[in-house]
């Protein structure tokens, strides 16, 4: 018999946004884990599974968990907020899945935020796009700060994931100005969203002078727009071409 | 009784990627409309609906006759491929909604290619990443080119979209040039899927200069790692962090 690792993106939280091969995912397995608050999502739905859950930092035990657990013959659903591969659990996992050759494991997408956060705000990603995390545990801040300038050099609509933390209070006032140093607009529109599909739901189009000194907190997901970014009767959005074609 | 007009993404075709939100919009309307394709996807699940199919040029006929059916009273589910936002009709739907102003517009997320792709290579959009298109139907080419080399130059991950047609044979052989000239090594790991979900599913991890001469059709999605993607047991990894800081 198969030995089974899902792992399953569920987007922002709510069962809605959930996927039919999600649902799936977690109705076969028979070891629901993850970050203790995205296992709380699903352990309701299923009150009967097993569930084993880890804090925010302890993702590669985590991940090695899960194999071992499928290894030793129960299928495992790991469970990741929004996709399972955007800055979640697919990558660590088959980094790690050839020392448990016997584990076929399934990588099952999500809505990422981008997306979910996205279909919000209107459609500010309707058009080419960055997700740009700025949160720098694993990444070093020079390597951030240069894909903001190559993201507002290159005129992309932007998905800012991690904009501010406890920790990180001015993380999104420092890109902000990163990118009005790099040449971006103060008017250009932007826009935020907090707690997508959860309780205290909220949606703001902005500018990028007023997003910098905005409140935005780690349930946040900035979205920055292209130069040919609207704002619309509240909706934030990105025309899919260039009617009128720009110099460059 | 309000006046109702769903955006929906449907993710790559098969229903095992409809969120449950797209599932509810689908049996909440009255009338399903959209491009061809993807309303044949949704037609055998719900037989005694009312359908409206336009081709695939006529996207703006298409939104203003979905407004123009909510606004008469019908509930209206507009089907996009993928997400309701990326390159969908959210956008255009949105621009024209205001001269409808008796019609609510709801946008429902869905999987995009990066990730339903993504997660059949394993987790090639694991960290930050751009999306592309390269289609010049609606955007000059300099924009798209000028979005390449920005990319290069932010040693993003990249999903390529619309990566070649019939009519543009060698637009992804092009692609890879500007990257190569932007000095995007030749080794970097790249891959691509064809048809996700879909009869004649294929995922291949290749390297940069293998991608530009491989045969990819408009059911494609390229994928170009960044410099520190894996290929790795047949998966393609951006992993989550610089566990190696490296200069830049």
């Amino acid at each position: 018999m198969a030995k089974r690792l899902y792992v399953v993106g569920l987007g922002p939280g709510d069962p809605k946004y959930f996927t039919a091969q999600a649902r799936a995912a977690l109705e076969d397995a028979q070891v629901l884990c993850g970050y203790t608050v995205y296992v709380e999502l699903v352990k309701g739905l299923y009150p009967d599974k097993e569930t084993y859950t880890t804090p925010m930092t302890k993702e590669i035990d985590r991940c090695r968990w899960a194999l071992e657990t499928a290894e030793g013959g129960r299928t495992v659903a790991l469970v990741c907020s929004g996709d399972a591969g955007v800055y979640g659990m697919a990558g660590p996992v088959l980094q790690l899945a050839p020392q448990f050759p016997e584990v076929e494991v399934e990588v099952v997408p999500g809505v990422t935020s981008a997306l979910s956060g996205g279909a919000l705000l209107g459609a500010p990603v309707g058009h080419d796009f960055c997700v740009i995390s700025l949160s720098d545990l694993l990444t070093p801040w020079e390597v951030i700060e240069n894909r903001l300038r190559c993201a507002a050099a290159g005129d992309f609509s932007m998905a800012i994931y991690n904009p501010a933390s406890h920790k990180r209070p001015d993380y999104l006032r420092r890109a902000c100005d990163i990118l009005l140093d790099a040449g971006v607009s103060p008017d250009t529109v932007c826009g935020y969203v907090r707690s997508t599909g959860r309780a205290g739901e909220e949606a703001h189009v902005t500018t990028l002078a007023q997003l910098r000194d905005a409140s935005l907190d780690m349930f946040c997901t900035a979205f920055i727009g292209s130069s040919s970014t609207l704002a619309d009767h509240g909706r934030m959005i990105a025309p899919r071409g260039y009617e009128k074609k720009r110099a460059l």
